[in-house]
């Protein structure tokens, strides 16, 4: 029987829960221990059967692990952790700043270099899966025009920015793109988007008591960068309503691109998601790309690697002659 | 500047003619010769600026060329062809007898390596892009259930075998998803299907002058293997308008996996192609493969190779950095 790949959690909140749950569907791998920086008691009385070690101890699992999978957020987390731990473990994250990607990319790659690792860097669906679907549709139509299109989904960023509104005890906002536009798409038009066009922001929030609702709408649809650009409703709900109707993380979201061949055949690339929870999927997506970084690191390879780098066969337990038989 | 990747078309059908419009729209290469076993003569009396060469010279070709993209058929050519001239260069082919692929990739990788080249089998869209989101899909949604569609597109195979019923003189076949079925699987079910419920065909059909259609009908429809498990409609028409409506081979279709997460979060991806010309599809995505062999091979691999095997970022003309900053 084949050794099991032996998987490390760094950070536990959605994210690091959704990747135990993934974990645990795959027979080929088991999880070691859960790091965080949080005291191991506090996390350990909540009853679950897991072993959970402080960050501070990390380097002491460095032969008992395989691969460790970053749980942590982009904005702080990841670009301090990864590079550290890269050096130390074969790594798996999700940073997803788009922006930064390159910097972030050269910063591991050094580090994992160094350490002899191999580090898979911002997977999961976006950046992951519609990078890829991006990638792909672009090198086979290369006369066309792409659109991504996010939701209907929560966005993190967007429920933050309505909780800072004075006045709003909580709140939760999703982003739903416009039907209309993905069916001129489909329809076959090319067609240039405003903002505005693309999706729609819907609000959901919770007004302290005595508030003015009016000047939290006025507040939240006025405010530049996250909702002035968009058309956005704000539907005032109670504590209970929030909590029964929108604790899920639903997402998801289309890459679509339109293009041409030969004398004019229009030819059309879509991939989608429907996803009720998203950090379980994300999770799902590291899993995936965990049993690869071991793969490559199998083959002699070490350094910083994308989706864009990865054979797809890596991503299954499955071997090279079952996949051509099964898949092709 | 660097210089364009070589390619010399085998075989000059739909698809080969769809390589060659490819080629053109891919700054990065440039086609160098097409290879025919027809006569050299008949091809140029087109008036087509190609250089036609016989195949029976393709070997003197083999410095002035840096791959080969075969455009024959599964059936006799490709078996035959591919091994052929695996061992003289680097090829791209479209194989796609699912059945007979582990065998084929036998006997592909065994002349590549005896020749020091790198041959990519079984690319296109199925097998191809619909094979890697089969295996992309299982990877992340290891709990779960995958269906592929094919459709609305003209089945060539089908609509030979209409033409092979007596009394009919042409005729043409679509495969037609059925949308109850795919909107049952959005819907989050997970259903079995038989084989009419996922599929339908409807069959255009020109008669002999004097034929008896109802022969003609109960003859298709009661067709084993092609038409019996099916819903199969049949509708008569003139061969003007079968030249006027039906000269097009639209074709596309779907995969979908849904799967589960954590307690029970219901997940769906989804991969769909819709598409005006499926030999200038089938022929794009062999030109971005041809575009990976090459690069492949500047690796120092060599074998054979399938769309499981190869990053995605070799597809693609851009450079690992610039695909990092613009599409992660």
């Amino acid at each position: 029987m084949q050794q099991k790949i032996r998987i490390g959690i760094a950070g536990y909140g959605n994210l690091g829960r959704g990747v135990r749950s993934a974990i645990a569907q795959n027979p080929d791998m088991e999880l070691v221990a859960v790091f965080s920086r949080r005291d191991p008691k506090s996390l350990e009385q909540r009853g679950e059967s897991l072993r959970f070690v402080h960050m501070s101890d990390v380097e002491r699992y460095k032969e008992e692990i395989d691969v460790m999978i970053l749980c942590g957020g982009s904005a702080t987390d990841l670009p301090e952790q990864t590079p550290q731990l890269a050096a130390l473990f074969h790594t798996v994250d999700s940073f997803d700043t788009h922006a930064k990607i390159p910097e972030f990319y050269d910063r591991v790659h050094t580090a994992a270099l160094l350490g002899g690792k191999l580090s898979v860097i911002s997977t999961g669906w976006d950046p992951g899966l519609f990078s890829m679907n991006r990638l792909l549709a672009q090198s086979i139509l290369p006369e066309g025009k792409e659109y991504t299109f996010w939701g209907s989904g929560v966005s993190q960023g967007h429920s933050d920015a309505i909780r800072r509104v004075p006045g709003v005890r909580a709140g939760v906002q999703y982003t739903v793109p416009v039907q209309a536009a993905i069916d001129a798409i489909r329809s076959g038009e090319t067609p240039e988007f405003e903002t505005r066009e693309k999706h729609a922001r819907n609000c959901y929030v919770v007004a302290e008591d005595g508030a003015d609702e009016n000047a939290i709408r006025e507040a939240i649809v006025s405010m530049p960068n996250y909702f002035a650009d968009y058309d956005t409703s704000v539907t005032f709900i109670t504590q209970e309503e929030l909590e029964r109707e929108h604790s899920g993380m639903p997402h998801g979201g289309f890459v679509i691109r339109s293009g041409v061949t030969g004398a004019g055949s229009k030819q059309r690339i879509e991939f989608g998601l429907e996803l009720e929870s998203n950090p379980e999927f994300t999770a799902s997506v590291l899993v995936a790309y965990a049993r690869a970084a071991v793969r490559l690191a199998a083959e002699g390879q070490s350094g910083a690697r994308t989706v864009f780098d990865i054979p797809l066969g890596h991503l299954s337990p499955k071997s090279a002659a079952e996949l051509r038989r099964e898949l092709l």
